[in-house]
């Protein structure tokens, strides 16, 4: 026996003559185009629900909201309306760097308040922001005695998708860094996914799930509950209860871009207007840029990160990138392997690393003093083993020591191969847990607003999921957050041919990733061969957005390559403006981007494991103005399965706003594209 | 970057020369019969999996093993072996009540002993236990220095199922009491389920995962991975990590009972073997028997649990009972609502009951008196409101009362309408959390040790799984566990049509159940009617097993249907011997049994939506005897959707061994047959 019983027996008490599954709408609202419109219910146990429709058609059935506590009876019914309220926001911000220069914020908001009349007045709130583009919901917890300490155990916030779905979608909680291979199949066949969760209903409709502003709180995983009702699954603590918040505190926004296809949800600013406005002040000192470093040797096991007769991050070595890179214009000089502490068992958690001390071999103070000399700075590299409580130790002076010789971005790892981190509980003792628990994401957090003291930006490698706080805190410029190039160097598979079409609309939603593209030599160790033609490896710099984008190639591979390299030198990583041309996930995107600093557009497509010719109407060039268009293209043979990989033809021709380029792609291909107004 | 990379680092060290992906099988063992084998592997990383075949064919690919620590690093990998043994056992033992009387236990061991060398020498063993008809296996904690205290995050246990496979699965950490209806769907799309969860491999062959001897320790969960890949999810604690042990420990054992059919499936004693022998030493004093109650009027509607013109437990009422129960020959009288308390919120966990004090109209003394003085006994009632606190501090005094007026058996209720359980922290706070974490794990056979002090039965109602604990605590006699008959006065929906043929097959292979069947009225509260036959009521009396097996419906009710309640006042609840004869996962089965008390066998037979014409072979009775049938059949018109539902023949006629009956069943219907030898 149960709780329906119980509604019966007590259902005279709140039933105004519905049965007891009935749905009330207690508040409804629509995008200032009224594209989507959102209804929140009560039913007749005060139990809260949420529908989403988009022009007049469902798109999430009515899904419960609500928190099962630990400290205290759930916070999921007996609700009554308190309050509502809707209003209407219309702004334009700038971003400091980014995909778009302007990012105009576009919505009306839905507030809704809740009391629990029998359970001692508890209140809630649930805000909805919704935009022509999508919604984001999130709950308020106001300071009241009755539930002064939060202890959430989960978040009972569910996703019914009305209509059958396909899904890419990564299981969460199982590697760290989120480097599982993105995965393809029925929305009802999914695990326990992170987000972004991408979903293309059947009526061609896509939704990405996901969340914005993931601060001070757990990360949101989705689980499904029975055929296509997900559930919110947040990241399970080691120590207690998932999330503990005291007093007055917001939940991180839960989102749903809905576009008509793949390229809609990428064009959606959605989750970057979910995050608060810049909290640094001047951010002049973040440089989008490019950078080589001392790194693909390592992974092509010709050199090692710790010292020994192979160790890369020697003063010569460093010197010789130094010097590459000055030649050829790139800002930055990555060393990783510098410090000590690698010969430990480091990637098992037990990291000794020490952040400021060199290598005997490695002389930081003359190196940093020599890339200055050249118009070069040194990316500082601090690999953490996960081990959280020796990081948080050293950071301060870690960041110290790099800012005093002028290395203002910092790329962090947090490599465990069992994929735990290390916490330091606040009872003393040391737990060992989730990346992405409320621990995690608290540190996470630290490092990048402890680096900003310093003037100094991150680059995070086996973080947490983006969820949009470069707009708060712009010092955190990229991450990794799904499998890199690297995996070709000795990846077991390496990345698939139909990779960077999956990322582009699953991964890349959630923000910019370092993702190390532009290994020209397509091989990895022992001979491994890339999954992609040469021309794909161009295409990438503009398909895979990053403002600290490296370039990852040995020197002298770029140097045998002179005709390619020349679209590396010269490709931006800072944008005015961003367009999806086309593109269906894992199977191609096409992407045009303007440069912030000149009248230059540029244009990357990649295609999976089949040949296309797609369409690109130049309709994004200036009308009337004729352009040079420098394309770097497959070969006519080209081909990713055979050394055929390699052939790349690159050509001028002039072009106007009024051209359609048919852009052919060989299998596993792409092509990259510079347009400059012609002089 | 991650493990991936680091396992090519270190891959020197460890390998002999196999790619890093290599299993090696350590040790493995088949059952007696050679029908299964289990290997057990360890990969370069001294990663842990098993493997299951049965007759050579794959039914478990590899599939991992190990933990998630809160405390310490994890225990999957860097394993090496340190010693195994293969052992063989064959005893057959008795049970004090059951489905049969004799079980053999007849299996081998195979205990594998592993140590981490590079993770301060750990140790853990697995010990699998193989049968011919399916295989448990558990961990070994031992007592070590290194992990005198372990914190259990997440059992990283895999059951990675080899053939594509449909799942007949609940829900798991939704309702409480298990009470979700039971879905049908490919494996692949199960969410989170609980156990037992039945599969049937598209070769036909049928799997049921599960676990036995569930003690101080978290129920396990069943989450899909990844395609069918499914792996342990421990119930979570609301303030902790799901498990916390001090000094050696062992898990409860993870079993599969593996058999061609469905019908297998019931036959296995496989978890009720894999529990520990009976602790409480003589258990003369727990007997099987039926009972009828004070119970369905209430949930008709007609009668109150609580105080007021309406009380059903008040002295005449519970007199008329008693009087009906010795005139046809129950043991036993349950009455509920005779305790204060029902006034309180209490289905929120806001209990305020008394266990001790009865409402003034119920005279407990005098009705027990009155009982025993007719051969009857009370069976009394403690419904918890899922308060633990408040009824653990009540529980001896409750227990004692009921011992003093001969009370022998108690139903307990754990009814919460937002599923959470209260639990007294060692902190002192109060916790909310699942009831079947480990603290709700803890209670559950704490109220069943406690009540066998007091030599009281214990039939839990909104309970945990049963996972064979009958077998050390044979007091714990029954449970519900799943949807009951009072879903068909009050459910929304009722059951299913196909409900019991659902139930045999998945939540009747934990245990007896408190089905409460019998309703031969076949309607509910405000005219609800029933998905079944009145001749499938009787059935179900065999089917779905209970050793205290309640008659659900009222005495006037009966005296209606003279001919059907004769079958009911016959049928015993205790057996020497039980086959099932066929059967077909949420289609139907037919089960026979053998009287523990006398020479009749009883058939039961239940059917889904569909009419059915099943062949009984009578071979199960003793050869050269004939036996008189007494055939409780449906009529030839007789259809559970309409008013023919209560269309029933009951009629006699001499077999033997030889012959093979052939059981017409309606649609929604059933048969009950009992057989006795001619005199």
């Amino acid at each position: 026996m149960h709780i329906r019983r119980i509604a019966a027996v007590l259902a005279a008490s709140f039933t105004l003559g519905l049965p007891a599954w009935a749905q009330q709408v207690i508040a409804s609202a629509a995008s200032p185009g009224k594209v989507i419109a959102v209804e929140v219910q009560l039913d007749n146990g005060g139990k809260l629900a949420y529908t989403v429709k988009r022009r007049g058609k469902d798109i999430i059935s009515p899904s419960r909201l609500g928190f099962n506590l630990a400290n205290a009876p759930k916070l999921d019914g007996g609700f009554t309306l308190r309050d509502k309220a809707v209003s209407e926001h219309d702004a334009t911000w700038e971003q400091p760097w980014g995909e778009r220069q302007f990012v105009r914020n576009h919505y009306r908001e839905l507030r809704v308040e809740l009391e629990q009349p029998n359970r001692g007045k508890r209140r809630l709130a649930v805000v909805f922001r919704i935009y022509d583009d999508g919604i984001g919901f999130r709950y308020e917890f106001p300071d009241q005695p009755q539930l002064r300490d939060a202890e959430i155990l989960d978040e009972l916030t569910e996703f019914t998708v009305a209509q059958p779905a396909t899904a890419w979608w990564m299981p969460a909680g199982e590697l760290p860094g989120l480097e599982e291979e993105i995965r393809k199949s029925p929305l009802a066949e999914i695990g326990i996914a992170n987000t972004p969760l991408t979903v293309r209903l059947d009526d061609g409709t896509h939704v990405a799930f996901h969340e914005a502003a993931l601060v001070d709180y757990a990360s949101m995983w989705l689980r499904k509950v029975d055929g296509q009702k997900l559930r919110a699954m947040l990241a399970p603590s080691s120590h207690g209860p998932a999330v503990v918040r005291h007093g007055a505190f917001t939940t991180p926004w839960r989102t749903m871009q809905i576009a008509d296809n793949a390229a809609g949800l990428y064009m959606s600013d959605l989750v970057l207007n979910l995050n608060e406005p810049n909290k640094l002040g001047d951010v002049s000192w973040v440089k989008p840029s490019k950078f080589v470093g001392v790194w693909w040797e390592m992974h092509l096991q010709s050199g090692t990160w710790n010292a020994g007769p192979k160790h890369a991050a020697n003063t010569a070595n460093t010197k010789r990138y130094i010097d590459f890179a000055a030649k050829n214009g790139f800002r930055g000089v990555l060393v990783e392997g510098w410090n000590r502490g690698w010969e430990s068992d480091w990637g098992h958690g037990g990291a000794d690393f020490s952040f400021t001390e060199s290598y005997p071999d490695f002389d930081l103070p003359a190196l940093a003093s020599y890339a200055k000399s050249k118009g070069v700075r040194l990316i500082g590299h601090h690999e953490t083993g996960a081990n959280l409580p020796a990081y948080e130790k050293q950071m301060d002076a870690a960041y110290r020591l790099y800012a005093k010789h002028g290395v203002d971005s910092v790329k962090s790892g947090y490599v465990h191969d069992a994929g735990t981190m290390q916490f330091a509980g606040s009872d003393g003792k040391v737990y060992y847990g989730h990346y992405d628990s409320q621990d995690g994401v608290r540190h996470f957090l630290k490092a990048v607003t402890e680096a900003a003291k310093y003037r100094i930006a991150v680059d995070t490698h086996e973080p947490i999921k983006d969820t949009g706080l470069r707009r708060t805190y712009p010092n955190w410029m990229s991450r990794e957050g799904a499998r890199g190039v690297e995996y070709n160097a000795w990846g077991n598979p390496p990345n698939s041919v139909d990779h960077e079409a999956k990322l582009v609309f699953t991964r890349m939603l959630s923000g910019p990733m370092d993702y190390t593209p532009g290994v020209l030599s397509l091989v990895g160790a022992e001979g491994k061969v890339f999954n992609s033609t040469q021309a794909k490896q161009l295409a990438n710099f503009v398909v895979i957005y990053s403002p600290l984008a490296m370039a990852a190639d040995l020197p002298e591979n770029y140097e045998k390559y002179p005709a390619a390299f020349k679209f590396i030198r010269d490709v931006p990583t800072d944008w005015a403006d961003t367009r999806v041309i086309d593109g269906a996930v894992g199977e191609y995107a096409t992407i045009a981007r303007k440069d912030r600093n000149s009248k230059d557009w540029y244009v990357g497509a990649v295609t999976d494991g089949n040949a296309r010719t797609l369409a690109l109407p130049l309709s994004f060039l200036d009308a009337g103005k004729t352009y040079v268009a420098e394309i770097y293209r497959d070969g006519d043979g080209a081909d990713y399965r055979s050394e055929r990989r390699f052939d790349l033809v690159v050509e001028k021709r002039n072009v106007t706003a009024k051209d359609v380029l048919q852009l052919k792609l060989a299998p596993g291909g792409g092509q990259a594209i510079r347009f400059a107004p012609q002089r």
